[in-house]
């Protein structure tokens, strides 16, 4: 088992990094403070007797060497990076957990056959640059690395620029270090492993997501004095389109979830009917079919409204990835560890994207999931205990143990 | 008559201070092309022999001395701040008009009886720091000078130390300098004048207005993990209220308006459900009555969509002025002096605000209407000819010599 007490002083000391305002963290992708933990996250790793090695993306990859060194390695890990809002867990907890599980081989003098490898993946969130999970994305050939380098924050920052500023643009191509097979654990987002008081979810699925990002364009025009009928109305366009969200949502079954978590005016004064609205819908489901259908219905709809109102739109998708099944044989060895090791265990679905989903398209990939108190992720408040993260710990140690092969 | 080639040339030299980026301004109140836009009609004044105070609101009047010292002066002015996106006419057109009928005067060796005194009413769009009007409303004794200094931007800066900052917190108690009689003259902002081929408005009325600024608290939680039954879902109560005003504001008649130009998500990320959202309503109706059951009717919608989603909800006015009738006798001698020059008028009711309605509340005031072209304003591509401009600014000279008793 794992030193569950040395794995959360880790996760407290990157927590300093980046604060958050209320006790969380803001250490978006390609900050100053994402260069800070991830220079820490470093220092720890060379600590622990590990290369750490950089890809063009920025991803980091901290290998220990196995007996054969040319086995193919087994990767562990997750992403460093938050919201601007986030919590001090998500993410990290499954990066400083594989660090965890190499400092527990290192105590107990193991040797592993095959190298493992403990990967942060760079902007995971995608809430600084869109979409989420792009440097696992490039890494799975999802995306070329020239389009990542051209997406932009608010600012209209580059990508590219922002990672060769904070001195992360590694020399190694993405994609070349391959692996045997890839372990993540993450804590839960969801309400259900504590509601049930189960310690370890077996994530077999994770569900897919439409990023639709909907621009309208009104007409700048003053609200006191142009008539009604004459307006070119941008905001209310964007009020009726986040309605119809909701309903084509609640339409497409329990299983749905959609909702607008974005959304800015220009140029947002009090007295001018906005020249233009953008806002992204985030519209996810477990099953394929029904996610394009939802996506379809959502820019139907933003059509529709413009067209009823006069005012112009464009719609450009800008995150998507689908439903990923996780690697049954990994996900019965997953099972069989949380068992011996005497955690309660249960399969269950993703609701959130993970590095794992693309990962999952190179390799044999699977999640360990942990609770967190009552489901919340993606605020400050994120909370779990030592001992969830421990359990969760531990059986990646086991899931290491046997793919890695002692 | 007055030198419409002068007073365009001022116009166009004004425009030079606070470029946009559509060809319009962004002068916003109290930042630094504001105070620059401000030396440069001081440095105007002065050429004109007038001596210019400024107030404790930052407020400037430039007197021009008449013949009995002591008698009442003639105020006649507008604002020289605009909105963030604004265009080179709204309120500067009314100050530097005012400016060319005491060079005009200074021309022809005019002496008034009376003084005089050209008004740059500080903060009147109201976009950076709302309310609207705000100096002319502390000058009319609606708003109290401590209360003005508290208002805040979006950046949390204060008003009061803003203006110090840029210099422009006067010395002059607010509402010292009296006045016999206000005339502003300003671009209708609205299509009927150009629609109709009249050269004048004579403002008869000007409709009230209620700024509600709506904030909603949600639970920031994760868009993709989070079921829909325990969100609390704040982008969608926004979007709930705005169709509600748009439905409020059809049921109060053709002469009502309302909209949201203004709403802030925070933490304003695409995979997080938004803990908090700020919008303001922009209501306006020419009759007290029916803007006041708008106003109760927008808080009472707001309510019960919180209620239903079970989110927060904190309703304030950020803005208020009643609707205003201007003074019946000034209003007659402009009909005579517009159809005296030549140019047609008709009268009409102001449907935005003007520093004009609260001077009201202190003296005899009227206001006059040039067209603009499409009715186009708080827009970049805010548009009149200097024909307009200067026919506008003939009748303002007219009813200045009536006024000022030469
Ligand atoms: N795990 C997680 O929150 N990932 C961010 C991408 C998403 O919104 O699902
Ligand atoms: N004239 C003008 O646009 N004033 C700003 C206040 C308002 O929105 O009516």
């Amino acid at each position: 088992r794992v030193d569950g007490g040395r794995l959360w002083d880790s996760l407290m000391a990157m927590a300093e990094i980046g604060p958050g305002i209320a006790g969380g963290n803001n250490r978006q992708a390609l900050t100053d403070t994402d260069r800070e933990g991830r220079l820490l996250f470093q220092r720890w790793c060379e600590e622990a007797g590990m290369v750490v090695g950089v890809d063009a993306m920025g991803s980091m990859f901290a290998r220990r060497e196995g007996t054969e060194a040319d086995a193919l390695p087994i990767l562990i890990g997750s992403h460093l990076d938050t919201q601007p809002t986030g919590g001090k867990f998500d993410g990290v907890l499954g990066v400083l957990a594989a660090l965890e599980v190499v400092r527990t081989l290192n105590d107990l003098g193991i040797r592993t056959r095959r190298p493992v490898e403990v990967v942060n993946w760079t902007n995971e969130e995608g809430s600084r640059f869109p979409p989420a999970m792009v440097a696992s994305g490039v890494y799975a050939g999802v995306h070329t690395l020239d389009w990542a380098y051209d997406r932009t924050d608010a600012a209209g920052l580059r990508f590219g620029d922002e990672l060769e500023r904070i001195g992360f643009k590694g020399e190694e191509p993405v994609g070349q270090r391959k692996g045997h097979a890839y372990f993540e654990l993450h804590i839960e987002q969801g309400p259900i492993l504590e509601e049930e008081g189960v310690d370890i979810g077996i994530v077999t699925h994770g569900q897919g997501l439409r990023w639709v990002e909907v621009t309208l364009t009104g007409k700048e025009t003053h609200t006191g004095t142009t008539p009604m009928d004459r307006r070119l109305n941008a905001s209310l366009g964007a009020a009726r389109i986040i309605d119809r969200i909701e309903a084509i949502t609640r339409a497409h079954g329990p299983k749905a979830v959609g909702a607008v978590g974005q959304l800015v005016f220009a140029p947002n004064s009090r007295n001018i009917l906005p020249g233009k609205v953008v806002f992204t819908a985030d519209l996810r489901h477990p099953e394929l079919a029904a996610l394009n259908s939802m996506a379809e219905q959502v820019k139907q709809a933003a059509r529709e409204v413009a067209a009823e109102l006069g005012i112009g739109v464009a719609i450009e998708e800008v995150g998507a990835f689908d439903p990923t099944a996780f690697d049954e044989d990994l996900l019965a060895g997953l099972r069989a560890a949380a068992a011996r090791l005497g955690y309660s265990h249960r399969d269950m679905v993703s609701g959130a994207g993970h590095d794992a989903c693309w990962v999952a398209k190179t390799m044999p990939s699977a999640m360990i999931f942990c609770p967190c108190v009552d489901g919340l992720s993606h605020n400050e408040a994120e909370e779990i205990t030592p001992e969830w993260a421990g359990a969760g710990t531990d059986v990646l140690l086991q899931a290491v143990l046997q793919a890695a092969e002692v």
